[in-house]
């Protein structure tokens, strides 16, 4: 049956005649009953059909255009347009991936592809005996609106953390965010416009990529070595274009796990004061490290061009939604506008309870006992993976942060290896997940974030499985044509 | 001393002479020793005094401009412009203004500006409870990463809630975000591109300019009468103009606390189906009523161009950063994709505390507990404005929400009575705040949520004898001209 057939109208009704064939043809395109592609019946079928004059659907066509929910093909006709109410999370990525990535740890899966910390290692019982502090302390005070900046007890606990690190900074220059993925979000509000040309690591942070793209910005990308970025790429590519911002993980890359070497940082800190664009520094993950600190691209005392953007998520609890960054003088006032208007202020109430965590001298020992603790899970993962090797994966053990980058044999390819794995209740992140375009389908990433020993072996004895069984399927699949 | 003297070039150093010179301009720009609009040496007279080729000069200048720091006009020379980092927060508002009007209660000032909730009235010690109870009944999992959509038992508490007002939802189509103000951010970005129209009232919430400013949205504003919008006028802006989104607060308007007349509601949802734009309902005090609860726009559960937003802000406690949006099916999944670039999920820690409130019966409670506090308050005030109408002020009293607008004598200016009530250390908030653009000045918005009997009485009387003051010293300085 025809869209014809389906539209009635109602000459006696106060809505004009061609606002009820609009409505009614929008109604079926939303509800999905007509499709992306459909053309629309003639102008003088239509009107002939519902005894209307062609005027009357002119004008209904006309307005499904101005909405852009069709457009006309010259000689041809009037067709239904795909409805634009997009919003692109990330460039090739599956939905369904997402989720199962995202699949809540503790269920019956054992899942590596998280590298969100173990629920089991959050300090829940000092921060019972903190929320009840800080209530007791500050009643309702604790409940209202927090300044956009932050809690300023807090911007000076944070000062003096970073000190302790070597990082001088002033607590003015602070800005506590709900994530950092807002802080992404925000700067990107105030540095990246249409068009404008944003560099990220290869592979990088999905959560990023997205957020550049929602500006349109134009994104490239730089491979990542063993030693940081490709500095002779980087040095091509400021040349050839106008560069806005470079958006890197130098100490602990995600997913790659690569520490940057102090060359390659100070090469980046130069070329970024000659060729003028900004550095976004992330860190998410420099408290867990192995063998020593790593340090930051720079000392932000004194830098102009760089914003360091540090979260508590992955080491400390996601759910406290905290984040800060460090901004150069140029940028405080846009930047903490950019806030206000996303969300005025982040939650006051938590902003008091890790202040009073950082004072009472929590956090350092949280984080030493997270290192103990990840390093044993590292060092069993590393011994479990180098059984395996005779399936042909490679990997470097990491110094620092949560994951194992693994470099499959050329024959296998990540979706599968995430699929087949999947069907054994275990899931992996594929690699491909984190480019921007042409994803190498040649990596996987392990995390050992949410994983205890047992899970550990088991899951990798199944992934060991996997490998096999599919480089011998290939294998048969393949020798008929050699 | 010229610009040019203060450049000093090292042809030893690696770096390029035409960088040196970039650089060193660049940075005398943002520390604010060159000022914008200076003219800068020209061509052959830099490279004479530095002993650089012409070309060197004239590469480094071209990189000024490249990067926006410096523009050419032909035949006169190069000078320097503003450095485009700006984020424009709000119209015409001065951020002296803002800062005084979220200066925090319980200071030395009256604070009539605030339309936040008194602190003594937060619930802290049930709120006390409910922590430690979520903390032991899940641990750690309150402090992980929450989905993106919310936190699923309170999506269906919140949808049970609604229902009890006689708003029928589906948990589903609920999205739990980090405040009202981040759910117009979220919008935005799916919704408002560069140059569509948007629609708002006038006056309306600053807030929401700032977002749809932030998508470079061409904003339109309609008048609020006593009944609602001027229907009139909307429908000469749909004819003339493609509208995208009409942002509007029906229920207890912001600043001017207007409930909407049924039939201004239904003939604007009228409209919207017959020209096909969103409307965007903001629901922030719909709970403080004092006459009847006033009804939404629509009913949620059929709507499909609707998206309600509600707050827990202003009724409850603003640093929790709890809202709540109902989308329409359309939006879903591009709303929800939205919120996980903007901040990738509401605190969840929050989430289940609000849950067990609301199962535990208490927010009933509290609200109705609210409503008789603030009637209290709102009457007296009402008494106390009625006693200083000898200074020309008219009012109406308003049925719900927590202020009054105020409409001052023809002769009164508010910036002038803002200005003069501080010195008094009474914090009002000038109408001419909340307009997009040819402010009125003859409002005042007088909120009572952050003031006590005592406040409101001494505030109102420095108040009065300002307008007094102010009358007569405009009449006196105008009579010579009479």
């Amino acid at each position: 049956m025809g869209i014809e057939n389906l539209i009635k109208i109602d000459k006696k009704r106060e809505e004009p005649l061609y606002m009820q064939i609009y409505i009614q043809i929008k109604d079926m395109v939303e509800k999905g009953i007509i499709k992306e592609g459909t053309k629309l019946p003639t102008i003088r079928r239509l009107s002939k059909l519902l005894g209307v004059n062609t005027v009357t659907v002119v004008n209904a066509y006309h307005m499904l255009e101005k909405k852009g929910i069709a457009y006309s093909i010259v000689g041809s006709g009037t067709y239904i347009g795909a409805v634009n109410y997009k919003f692109d999370l990330s460039g090739d990525v599956e939905p369904e991936i997402v989720d199962s990535i995202s699949r809540p740890i503790g269920s019956r899966y054992i899942n590596f592809a998280s590298s969100n910390p173990s629920h089991e290692l959050f300090p829940v019982r000092e921060f019972k005996e903190i929320f009840a502090e800080v209530l007791d302390r500050d009643g309702g005070m604790a409940f209202t609106y927090q300044e956009s900046m932050g809690y300023r007890p807090l911007r000076e606990s944070l000062s003096r953390l970073l000190a302790k690190d070597g990082i001088s900074t002033d607590p003015r220059k602070i800005l506590i965010i709900s994530g950092a993925q807002q802080g992404l979000d925000i700067i990107s509000k105030v540095l990246v416009g249409q068009g404008d040309n944003i560099l990220v690591e290869r592979p990088t942070y999905t959560g990023a990529i997205a957020v550049f793209k929602s500006r349109n910005a134009n994104i490239i990308d730089i491979p990542v070595t063993n030693e940081g970025i490709d500095i002779k790429r980087l040095e091509e590519i400021l040349r050839k274009h106008n560069i806005k911002l470079f958006y890197l993980m130098p100490m602990f890359q995600n997913p790659t796990g690569v520490r940057y070497s102090d060359e390659i940082k100070s090469r980046i800190m130069k070329l970024s004061r000659e060729y003028g664009f900004f550095i976004v520094e992330d860190d998410f993950v420099s408290d867990i490290y192995y063998d020593s600190r790593p340090t930051p691209i720079w000392d932000y005392s004194h830098a102009d061009n760089v914003i360091f953007i540090k979260s508590f998520s992955k080491v400390f609890m996601p759910g406290l939604r905290l984040a800060f960054m460090v901004l150069p003088d140029m940028l405080l006032e846009s930047i903490q506008a950019a806030k206000y208007s996303s969300d005025i202020a982040t939650s006051g109430f938590f902003q008091r309870s890790l202040q009073l965590f950082l004072d009472k001298g929590l956090w350092d020992k949280h984080t030493e006992m997270l290192r103990h603790v990840y390093k044993a899970r590292r060092d069993f993962m590393a011994e479990c993976l180098n059984n395996i090797k005779n399936t042909g994966i490679t990997f470097k053990i990491p110094d620092g942060g949560l994951n194992f980058w693994l470099t499959l044999p050329i024959s296998l390819n990540d979706r599968e290896i995430y699929e087949a794995a999947l069907k054994e209740k275990v899931i992996v992140a594929p690699g491909s997940f984190f480019y921007l375009n042409n994803p190498e389908h040649n990596h996987l990433r392990l995390g050992f974030a949410s994983t205890n020993e047992d899970e550990i072996e088991g899951g990798i004895n199944i992934i060991r499985d996997i490998l096999l069984a599919l480089r011998n399927e290939n294998y048969i699949q393949t020798e008929p044509l050699l």
